[in-house]
């Protein structure tokens, strides 16, 4: 590994665990250059050889991925797109992959991971969160579209009916106690334990047979992954919501409040919805 | 709304939030009239033009719906025959067209759910309890039968094999904590938060577009609702078992204890199974 | 009952409850005469007339079961084989139809239960653990094979694709209160409590009606349980791979270590299997 190098991901290796720490200033939005990073790096990652396992964490401390950047969404889906046929053009596909990978996927999440940032950290194998610094959100309803990136496959199956519907509609901030206690995270660990508690556990992952480790991943995907016609199903119905006028009137009155910069609505998002005017 | 009036369920409007309480004295058995207004509720609210959000709550104190109202299992099953065809006579069937409302249903949870009232529960989108006051039981194989309206599709989706099989085959009374832990409500708040945090919730909910929480809704029914001949296979066998002679003998008893009326046999249902005479 | 003795299981019959006491010394490893008396008892539990519930524990303070005895896997497969046909020569073929008895299981477990012995509480309906002196564990990826008698079946099933992911994938020991947050098991209880709780429960099952008890369970098996194509699959998977180099080597390296004898090793074996050397 180390052969590319990404404008936004920087990537050490040591030992088997690779670990990738997301860089993307002012906030860390997921738009065209971050895909195509995670394009490049999944690419890498399934190539013969490389690590056992990858940690996923961000140089933000407020916000792992706060969400995808509103307004660059055919620019980031055509990166999306690269990674797959033309049937693949999504990011919800791209994740699927990322679910796929022979290799042992470990979030570590401080900050807050909404929307496709949350779908992200779903598709990973294990998440764990700061107990004090996590935040996790699905705010698409709020704005006016279900989520299309693998939240409502990932979070009914993980959450069950009632809870996966109170998050997806709710659209609200969850902290990572109750993240935990829904099963959205594996566990919330005190924020000082928290890398300590993940190194170690990458450290014995790595040292395991990767042909046990590719085998058991595999025979739970199996059980679990979303079928591909799902994730485009949901894809295919969030590229087509989000264009219509009703998303664009919310998302622009977000706009006039910050939505998009580092600030008081970003780090509140989940209140700041509440805050826009209903819809009648 | 508030074009029908309802003997057994006032109703109120405020906003996009329409509040159902339910009252039925002497304590809130679910016979004949409660399912003849369910059934009418139910078709008001699948009407275009409603409200995005439903609360559904109790008049009594002691009792969301303590259960069935065993003296009238003919009667009420009648009354859920009008809401479907010839094949879906059942409670089952009806609660299962509460689950797929283009409405979001919240429960908010004082006293006794057990049976077809924890069914009920299960059949709405989210269900929030009191920590104090709130107690879920399927006391079904405890009488003979297994619970025929929904808790073996619902409970084993949310609850997994083991502790699906716990409450069911116990027909134990679970408090709130517990019934959080397990998953069969969303979260058991203190009583004197119970009111405000739902009342936020819904009003949140209903300032939010009614596309988006209908096709979010509708996806995560598509994942996780039983199949029409799953609940159909569950209510034909209640409504058989029912009429046996083995659950006629113990409905006997628990009536010569105190059955179906206010006292000390229904506050403590799961307590009172214990002390029927064992069958051999 | 009764009928038959068995080398390695203290059978008591109080009531509808049977009591199976496994002891095996010098520490209940699943051998082949554990096998050969599990799948008597199996048998016996499958005749008309038997007890409704059935109660399993250990003799052993330290060890539920520790897992199988690697150096007998041949011999103890050829016992599961009297179990089933040709094609289900197999402990997960056996733990299946341990799910499938018309009779209910309750496992009580202390001390440790981990690879095999972890898949057989997976197998009982109800399983409840000491708080102080419950460990679960399914080592087998450390080792370098998945495991192979239901438990990627039941844990993904139970925990969900995060959590299953990461019982299976890091080998290591889980605690009672852990496996209970993540549904491995129904409850961790004080181990002062659990005697009295898990006889209690029992002798409440065992005065419910049968016709009852069997139906419900044989529908949340209709919902829950791994086709036979699915078992065997897994029990195939394990048999090719733990006769591999792979295998062979760590397992050598345990046994250096004082695998399958008491001692520390055993007692901490989550921790053991971080030391062995790493797989380049």
């Amino acid at each position: 590994m180390g052969g590319r190098a990404y404008g936004t991901i920087e990537v050490r290796v040591d030992g088997g665990v690779l670990t990738a720490v997301f860089g993307a200033p002012p906030m860390n939005l997921i738009g065209p250059e971050v895909v195509r990073d995670l394009v490049g790096l999944i690419e890498e990652l399934e190539a013969p050889g490389g690590p056992r396992v990858v940690v996923f964490e961000s140089a933000d401390a407020d916000f792992f991925f706060p969400h995808v950047d509103m307004t660059k969404v055919a620019e980031y889906t055509a990166e999306a797109a690269k990674a797959g046929g033309p049937g693949d053009a999504s990011l919800g596909m791209l994740f699927r992959r990322l679910s796929l990978l022979p290799v042992v996927t470990v979030a570590k999440l401080r900050g807050r991971a909404r929307g496709a940032g949350s779908e992200f950290l779903l598709a990973c194998d294990l998440r764990f969160a700061s107990r004090e610094k996590a935040v996790l959100g699905q705010p698409e309803v709020g704005i006016g579209t279900p989520p299309g990136a693998g939240a409502i496959q990932h979070l009914t199956r993980l959450l069950g009916r009632g809870r996966a519907l109170e998050v997806l509609l709710s659209s609200a901030d969850f902290d990572a106690d109750l993240a935990e206690r829904y099963g959205w995270v594996n566990r919330a660990l005190p924020d000082a334990e928290l890398d300590g508690f993940v190194a170690a556990l990458a450290t014995r992952l790595a040292g395991f047979p990767r042909d046990a480790l590719i085998a058991a991943k595999a025979a739970v995907n199996a059980l679990t992954l979303p079928a591909a016609a799902e994730v485009r199903a949901d894809a295919a119905l969030f590229q087509q919501l989000v264009r219509a006028d009703g998303v664009q009137h919310r998302t622009a009155a977000l706009f006039r409040g910050g939505f998009q910069t580092r600030g008081p609505l970003e780090l509140d998002l989940g209140a700041a919805l509440a805050d826009l005017p209903p819809v009648d």
